[in-house]
C-alpha cells in the first residue's frame, strides 16, 4: 500500500520556463508537510540534477513567498534526456542510458516518489521512469496549452494576458498611422495563444498552424477594410503559421550573409509580403520570450495550486503514475503512459473559432 | 418558427457594472450583422431605458473599439423592474406593472426578440417578459460568480485580478511593517472572489459568507504565525463575512453621530477586533468600487464574446427564453424559468477551499 | 578627512512603507563595496534595531534581485525615536533618551557612518545624531512628496500610479451608472498625490488640504455638469482635505457605537452629503495602504538608485550630514539640519493647479 | 499684438506615435475653450491634412475620454514635408514646395495660429512656416527623448515602463534557464530609454549609440558573472547601438534570400556574437511598436497637459514661435529656430551612467 509507505518525495521542473511553476512547487511542498508530513526534496535544474546529484531539501520557509514569481526556484534544462544522455566517453560524447544513476541517486536517500512538473519531454521520459518502477505523479505545464489530456494549462493564461497587452498597445499606433500591424506570439504546432489573444485583443486577422493561411485572402481583407474606411489592421500570428500547402518559416541562421543574422520570425515575412501586395505600411512584432515570462495571473496561481496539491492527493491515495489534469471544468487525471507524443490542436471547427468568424475576424481562409 | 421569423432584435445591460458588458454588446451585434443579417437596437441604461422608450439603432461602427473598454455603451440601472416599477399617481408614487409598455415600445418598431444581459434581477423580469410571450436569450452577468447555472460569469476575472493585484501590494507594507493587512473585496452572499483573489495572493486567512468565522480562531491562528517568525499576516475578507452565530455587518448610515458618516466595511471592524486581541498593529483596506472597472482581463473578453456570439446562434435556431452559460468547460444554456432566485454559493467542501487548506490557509474555523 | 577614513557604513530605513527602499539599499550597498570597497551593516526596523543592537552584514548577494521588490528588507518602524524612547522603569513606562546606546551600537562595530532613509521623523533623529557627531547621510523618503528642499522623492510615482490606475477603473462605472465617484487618496497634510492623480485621471474635481473646499461649489459643479449632458463626475479628494473653516474629518474610533467602528475616511462623508445635496448617487472608495505598496515604478527604481549612489558619493568625499535632494532637475543636497520641521505643500498657484483649472478641473473653491 | 488678434486656432500632430499625444491635443482644446474663448480646429495626419485641406473643427466634447488613450484622435503621419511635398507632374513625380497652399488653407478659414506637436522633423517644418509669417506653438513629442531644448518629453516615461516591464519579464526566463537574454529597445541616435529601462530593470550590460561598446568586453562581463555564480545575464541594448570602431546594424532587407526577409534589429546579431564566444544560451527579444503604444502613464498625461496648457498661455501672451520645454524642473520655452536639426544624446559622464556603473552594470566598454 503505497500509501502508508510514504515519507519522502523529491519535486522537479524541466522545460521551457513558465509562469506557475513556483505555485506548483509551493502548493506540493506545503501540502506534503502541512497534510501528510513528508520529508520534501528539490532537484535542481530538471532531469539535469536528478542525473548529477543536485538534489537538496525543500524546506516551508524555502517556498515562502514564491506564488508570485514568474520562473522557477528549482532551476529548470530544456534538453536533458536520462535514458539518453550525452556523455564524454573517450576523445569521443555518446548518448547513454543514464536513468539508473537517477533512481540510485534518489534511493540513496530514501526518496520514494518523484513528482515531474514539465511538458512533453518531460512526461516522455517520465513515463520511461515509472516503467522501470519509480513512483511518478506527472503535472503538466506549457504557456502553449497544447499538451493532451487536458483542457487547460498554467502559463497559459499569462501568456495570452502578456499577448493581449502588446497587441492593446500596438492598436493606437496602428489606428494613428493607418498601418496594418503584425504580432507574433508563441506556438510552433498549436495556435491556443494567438486564437485567445487574438480574439481578446480584437485583431482583424488571426493565423494559426492549425488553418493554413492563403497570403491572397489577407491581402484581400486588409484592402476590402481599407475601403470601408477602416484604414488599419492588427494581424495576429502564431510563430508556427504557414502557407497552405507551403511550410513553415523556421527561425533559422542565414549563411553566406555579412552578418551572422537570423529571421525575426514569420511576422516579419508577413510584414514583407503583405506590404508589396497592399501598398500599406506594414509593422512587425515578434513578442517571443516576453511571453514566458512575468509574476503569474491569478488564474495562473490558482490552477497550479490546484494542480500540486491534487497531485500530492493522489500520490498519497496510491493512484500513481498519472498525470494531473483539469477536464470538463474539474481537476482529474489520465495515465502518464496515455499522453506520450500526443499533442493538442486546435481543432477548425472549434467554438472559440466560429465566435471569432462571427464578430468578423478573418483566419486567412 | 422563430428561426426563420427574426430581423429585428434589440440589446439591453441591466444590473451594477462588470468588465466584459461591452465585449457581449459587441458581440451580439456584429454576429447578428455578420451572420445573420439583422437589424440591431440598443436600449439605454437597461429597463428604464425601455420602459421610456428610450432605444436606438445599433451600427457596426458603434461597437467597433469597444471591446476593451470597461462598463457598457448602454448604460445601466440597478434597480428598475418593469413589473413593479414608481409611477406618480396624483400626489404618490405608487409602483406599476409598466410591461405591457415595454412589449409595446418593441412592436412599434418591429423588433422580435430581446437579448438581456444581467444578474439575478434582470434575470427574474426577463424571465417574466418570456412569459407574457416575449422572445428572450438571456446572458448571465456578475462579478461575483454567484449565477446559478453557470461555472463561471464575465467580469469575475477581472474583479479577482484587480483584488490579487491589491493583496500583492498590501504584501510588501504587511512584511516591511509586521503588520496585518485586512483587504476587503466584494461579495455580499457568495465568497467567490475573496476564495479566488485570496489565494492567488497567497493570503494567510480567507474570510467568506459560506464558512461563519470564529474570532478567537483568527487571533490564534495570526498570534501562531508571529511565534514561528513570520511576523506579518494577510486576510482576505468578503464584504459578506459574518461571525459564527452573529450577523453581516452591513454597510450603513450611523444615526446620532456628530458626522454623517458609514461603516467603512466589516474589514474596518476586523482590524479594531484582531487588533485588541492580539495586539498587533491591523490595517484595514476595502477595495470597493475598483473592482467593477477597468479594462476586461482576455479571458472576460473572450467569454463575453463566445457568451454573446452564443445567444445569438440559439436565439436563431429557435431555442429561445434560456439563459445562455458555460457548464463543464464548455458553452451550453438553461432555461431561463429555472434560475430566477437561485444563486450559487462555495461549498465547505469546495476543491480549492481543500487546496487552500493544504496550503496554509486559514477560513478562521 | 573623513573621505580616507571611513571604511565601514550602515543603513537604516525608517517610517512607512514606500516603493523604491530597496532600490536605495541596494545602490548603497552596491556603490559601497563596488567602488569604495566599505563594509556595509543593515539595521534591522529602522532605529528599534539601533537601540536593540540588531544590526547585521549586508553582502552584495543581499541586495540582489530586490530593485523590483516593493518594502524595505531591512524592516521598518514608525514611531522609534531614540532621543525619547519608552524604556520600562520600575512599574511604569517612561521615555528615555538612549541615543547613547545607538552610537555605541555602532562603534562597538566599528561602524562610522550611517545612511538614514525615512521621512520628516526619521531626519528629525538624524539631524540629532549629526550634533552629537555621528556622520549622517540622509535620503528623502515619502509617497507623499511633502518633504522640504526636494523636488520629488522616490515612492510618490509608484503612489501616483496606482491611485491613477484606481481612477480609471472607477471611471467605467461611473459613466455606466451616471454616478458621482469620489477615490480618496493618500496626503494629510499636502495634496501632491490628489493633485497628480487627478489630473493623470481626468478628475472633475480635485480636493486637497492645501485648498480648503465648499461644499456648495461641489454641488454646483457636479449639478451643472449633470445639465449640459455630462452625468457623472469623478471626485479626487486626498485624505487631508478640508472644507473652508472647516476641520479635516479624522480617521477615529466612534465611541458609544454598536459596533467597534471607524471612520471610512472623508471619501464617505462627502459621498453622503454631495448625494443628499444633489440627488445623484454617490460612491466612495479609499484606497488607503494600497498606495503603499507594489513594485516600484521605473521612476522610482531610478530616482532610488540615483540617491543611494548620490549618497554615497557625498559620504565619501566628506559633504556629510546632508540630505541627498533632487532639485531643479538634477541630484544636489541640503543641510540635514535645515529641513526639520518643515513641509513642502501644494501653492494655490501652482503651475499644474492652474494646468487643471484651465483643462476643467474644479478644486471645490 | 498677437495676444488680443486671435480667435482662432489649429492643432496638429505629426511624426511617429507616441503615448501622451491626446493629452496634449486635449489640453490646448479645452485650454483654448475654456480660458481663452478660442475656436479650435483640428488638422487631419499631420502635415499631410494641411496639404490637402482636411480641417475640422475640434469641440470640447471631441477631446472628452481621451486623455488616457494613446495615438492620436488627429491621426499623423511620418513623413510630409510641406516644403519638399512629392507631386504628380506630368509622368514624373517631383518634389514641390507647397508651403503656400498649407498656409492658405488655414486662412481661408480664419485660423490665425498653428500649435504643431511633433519631433525633430515636425518643427524643421514649423520653423520655416514660422519665417513665413504664421504664428506657431511647437509642443516637442518624442518617446526617444532627443528633443533638443528639453529635459523631458511626453511619451518617453510610458516608452521605459513598457521596456521595464518586458525586462521584469525577462528576468525569470534568465535566471531558471541560466541564460543570456538580449532586450533591444527604441532609440537609433540616443540611449535613454536603454538607459532608463536597463537601470530600472537591473540590467546586467546596458549598451547604448552614444558608447561604442567592445564584444570582448561583453563576453569577459558575462563569463565573470557565471564564474561568481551568476548564471544568468540581462544585456538591455538600444537598436542604434554599435561596436567601437564599427557601424550600426541596419534593419535591412536582405537580397538573394529564399525569403523575403529582414533583419530582426541588432539584439539577435548580438545573441548570436555572444552565444559563440561564451558558449551560453543567448535569446534575444525586440520589443519594436509595442513600446510606442499604450496608455500614457500618469506621469506623461500631466506633462501633455501641462504642455498643452502651457502653450496657449504663451501664445495668448504673444510669446510665439517657441517650443514649450520643460527644463530645469519647471515649464519653459525655447525658440523653434533654434532646435532644428540639435539632437539631445547620452554624455558619457551622465550622472546616470555614473550611478548605473557604480550599482555594477557594464556599457561594453
Amino acid at each position: 500500500m503505497a500509501k502508508q509507505r510514504i515519507k519522502k518525495i523529491a519535486v522537479l521542473t524541466g522545460g521551457g520556463d513558465c509562469p506557475g511553476l513556483n505555485a506548483v512547487i509551493r502548493a506540493v511542498t506545503k501540502t506534503a508537510i502541512n497534510r501528510h508530513k513528508l520529508d520534501v526534496w528539490g532537484v535542481e535544474d530538471g532531469y539535469e540534477g536528478l542525473i548529477e546529484d543536485r538534489i537538496h531539501p525543500l524546506s516551508y520557509n524555502d517556498v515562502s513567498n514564491i506564488l508570485t514569481v514568474g520562473g522557477t526556484i528549482l532551476g529548470s534544462s530544456n534538453t536533458s534526456n536520462p535514458f539518453s544522455y550525452p556523455v564524454q566517453s573517450g576523445k569521443r560524447v555518446v548518448n547513454k542510458d543514464v536513468s539508473d544513476d537517477c533512481i540510485q541517486n534518489l534511493e540513496k536517500r530514501g526518496i520514494e516518489a518523484l513528482v515531474c512538473i514539465g511538458g512533453d519531454g518531460t512526461m516522455c521520459s517520465a513515463a520511461a521512469f515509472a516503467k522501470k518502477g519509480l513512483t511518478i505523479m506527472g503535472v503538466p505545464k506549457t504557456i502553449d496549452n497544447d499538451i493532451w489530456g487536458t483542457d487547460i494549462t498554467f502559463g497559459f493564461n499569462t501568456a495570452v494576458t502578456t499577448a493581449t497587452e502588446a497587441i492593446d498597445k500596438v492598436h493606437t499606433t496602428a489606428s494613428s498611422h493607418h498601418r496594418v500591424m503584425i504580432v507574433e506570439v508563441m506556438g510552433r504546432y498549436a495556435g491556443w495563444i494567438a486564437l485567445h489573444a487574438g480574439t481578446a485583443g480584437g485583431s482583424d486577422v488571426i493565423l494559426i498552424p492549425e488553418i493554413p493561411y492563403e497570403l491572397d485572402k489577407i491581402a484581400d481583407f486588409v484592402r476590402a477594410r481599407s475601403k470601408k474606411g477602416k484604414r488599419f489592421s492588427i494581424i495576429t500570428v502564431a510563430e508556427g503559421a504557414k502557407p497552405k500547402g507551403g511550410k513553415q518559416v523556421i527561425f533559422k541562421k542565414i549563411k553566406n550573409s555579412p552578418d551572422p543574422v537570423r529571421l525575426g520570425g514569420i511576422s516579419f515575412v508577413l510584414a514583407e509580403q503583405i506590404g508589396q501586395m497592399t501598398g500599406l505600411s506594414c509593422r512587425a512584432v515578434n513578442l517571443g520570450h516576453v511571453q514566458r515570462g512575468g509574476s503569474p495571473t491569478p488564474i495562473d496561481r490558482v490552477l497550479g495550486t490546484n494542480f500540486g496539491y491534487h497531485a500530492l492527493e493522489l500520490l498519497m491515495k496510491g493512484r500513481v503514475n498519472r498525470l494531473v489534469v483539469w477536464k470538463d471544468g474539474k481537476l482529474d487525471d489520465v495515465p502518464l503512459s496515455r499522453i506520450a507524443g500526443k499533442i493538442k490542436t486546435v481543432r477548425k471547427n472549434d467554438p472559440l473559432v466560429a465566435a471569432a468568424k462571427a464578430v468578423g475576424t478573418s483566419f486567412g481562409v
